[in-house]
């Protein structure tokens, strides 16, 4: 009588959240210091003291009917043309503020995206590995998540597979890099490959294929890998960012989406945003957080840290015997688990206090996902752990 | 070649907003002291000083990790726990904590309910006149917004209308009492009339009929006049709660879904509930002002403005000749235009300054809709204008 699909996602929590309820459930057992868990990516870096200086300013210094009030539903326009003016310095683009929609996080800029672009049955193309809520955006959009495989040594594209996925169907490409949950960075000379690739396609079909740029970890990358702005190599491309991440703030559901103002139907685009936005229930972004993030732009959460505990699990695991792919960025290991069932690895780590999560959750089973936005001291306590945990399997 | 109802809904803006957007331009143009703008509900009082204090106080003692981190889809638990408490205090419920989905606002609460709880094709019927946004949440859940005129006079239920409307396909009551855009409050009776018609239609039809009660403005009445709970009257009821109004807090986006745990099928409707803020890409409602709002519970701003308001605009403009529905709550009057076209009547208002909104966005020509929300001494000093546009009329 209700629909069922809405029945199913609130039933089946997202594994993740399962897994870490497990785990805090075990901490409090016996103690936080004794359980090493690994499963939620959500920042263990604060962050930066200017943000906690901003929230302080902005709310003992304006006046709260101005600061807490509706701005317009695609944001506070000096904010836009501030992300928007922020944009074109970084990245030597030319976005108008109108470009700018400040959205409620990375999950509403996705959610809006893919409501604004597709049309019943049409088809999403994502690379595995890939977050899971990626399948549910694309479904109450009306559309159809294809998974294409990544090469299966690099997570990089697999250009045969991608090439062989696009069709007359393909109105999406929905790319993420730095990867969660494999912290893999695309490459330029790969994507310039695919781009390529669907402007042919494009031509072809006489329709536009919308490259839509799942962003949130673009700040958070290491030995200074590059993460190419895909706009620049791709007209037709819908930026989502998010602060959640870069300024550890991912309750507070913060970002934006950038609409490349090259495309020929930016003016529908543009709208359609806007209206998927208005449709989904989207008043206006968090006005305080708005500003917040106007003012931090540009800033990042001390990410020294991720970087340190991605070597110490990197070259740690690597020396026990595991296959690690190295991350280039966000805060995520992902390890092939020495047998197939990675949910039966999952419950084995288990019994050596480890709570990680199985690749299955990300389209991409027989790996775990390793979230290394913890405290360095426990990653330390942990390798004894990993350790054994290695030796069961014979590494 | 992508969704037109997304690109008309960004491109049509409400009408609201195009009206507000000219007289802020025509405040630049001869000061604001000269343009007499009532067409936002943004609140004008203030939010209450323990607003400020308590946002000063989580940041500046709460470690941010925790503070700004992801809280679990529905909410903070314990903030669930408060909201629920307090619930069943105020109104003599037994809400468990489960029962309480933490929102990005009421907009949010309405775009989910309605994702939660419609078929294709099925119906949600609502009183005339109604605010604009639900039409557009109503289709993007894939359901058809009906329109009940109420009493003309009164605004209060017209049975012999509602009782013609209901059929198989209704699957939705959608009210909001205090009412936007008239102030009006439901009386318990016609209520009580109401849900006992629905419960016959229950039994005869074999399902649920849903009331979802908009209740943003529930804070907000005048006179001791008696908002009833409409979970203590009907069981099949969803409340939509928002800290927009109460706590003047539009911008931060932050209400709640309460889920009446007696409907025979709470599990699931609350399931689908969590599904579909999930589809729609709510990852939590922002955690800091959750927190705020936990503290703050049933705290308002000073609505004494808003009543003061209130009587001397409904006062003011019937001894003018106009005719105005008494509002019992909200900070709106609805005024019946001395000429059919409410468009032209708007028109005609800006010659003398005054900016309303034609009672048209929200389904019922013929008034026009003036938000009080204002300085008292706007109002002072837009009463000649008033005066000066009734005779114009020959009032």
């Amino acid at each position: 009588m209700i629909p069922q699909d809405m029945v199913v996602y609130g039933q089946n929590e997202c594994l993740i959240r399962v897994i870490a309820a497990d785990a805090a459930k075990r901490a409090a057992e016996i103690g936080p210091d004794h359980v090493y868990n690994f499963t939620i990516g959500n920042p263990s870096v604060p962050a930066p003291p200017a943000v906690r200086q901003t929230i302080l300013d902005l709310v003992a210094n304006t006046d709260p009917v101005l600061l807490h009030g509706y701005t317009p539903a695609p944001g506070d326009f000096e904010v836009r043309k501030t992300v928007a003016g922020w944009l074109n310095r970084t990245y030597g683009m030319g976005y108008p503020p109108e470009a700018i929609y400040m959205s409620t996080g990375a999950g509403s800029c996705l959610a809006i995206c893919l409501r604004a672009l597709l049309l019943p049955g049409e088809e999403v193309i994502t690379l595995t590995p890939y977050f899971s809520e990626y399948k549910v955006y694309t479904q109450a959009a009306g559309g159809v998540l294809i998974e294409v495989p990544s090469d299966p040594d690099t997570l990089q594209i697999d250009h045969a597979a991608m090439e062989a996925a696009v069709n007359e169907k393909t109105k999406v490409i929905l790319l993420n890099s730095p990867n969660n949950p494999s912290g893999v960075v695309l490459r330029r000379e790969s994507l310039e490959r695919l781009f390529q690739f669907l402007r042919q396609k494009e031509a072809e079909y006489g329709h536009s294929i919308y490259v839509v740029s799942d962003e949130p970890y673009r700040a958070l990358v290491y030995d200074g890998v590059e993460v190419p702005y895909l706009p620049k190599l791709y007209r037709d491309t819908l930026v989502c960012n998010s602060f959640s991440k870069s300024l550890s703030l991912p309750g507070e559901r913060i970002g934006f989406i950038a609409v490349a103002n090259a495309m020929p139907d930016f003016a529908e685009v543009n709208a359609a945003v806007n209206g998927a936005g208005r449709a989904l229930g989207y008043i206006c972004a968090p006005s305080l957080f708005q500003q917040v993030a106007a003012r931090c732009l540009g800033m990042t959460a001390d990410v020294s840290v991720y970087a340190r505990n991605r070597d110490l699990l990197y070259y740690g695991l690597q020396e026990m015997g595991f296959t690690c792919i190295r991350p280039d960025g966000a805060f995520y290991l992902f390890v092939k688990t020495p047998e197939p069932d990675a949910v039966a690895f999952c419950e084995r780590a288990k019994e050596y206090e480890i709570f990680v999560v199985p690749g299955d959750d990300f389209g991409t089973p027989g790996y775990v996902r390793v979230a290394y936005c913890v405290d360095t001291a426990q990653i330390e306590r942990a390798m004894p752990a990993f350790r054994a945990l290695a030796k069961s399997y014979g590494l």
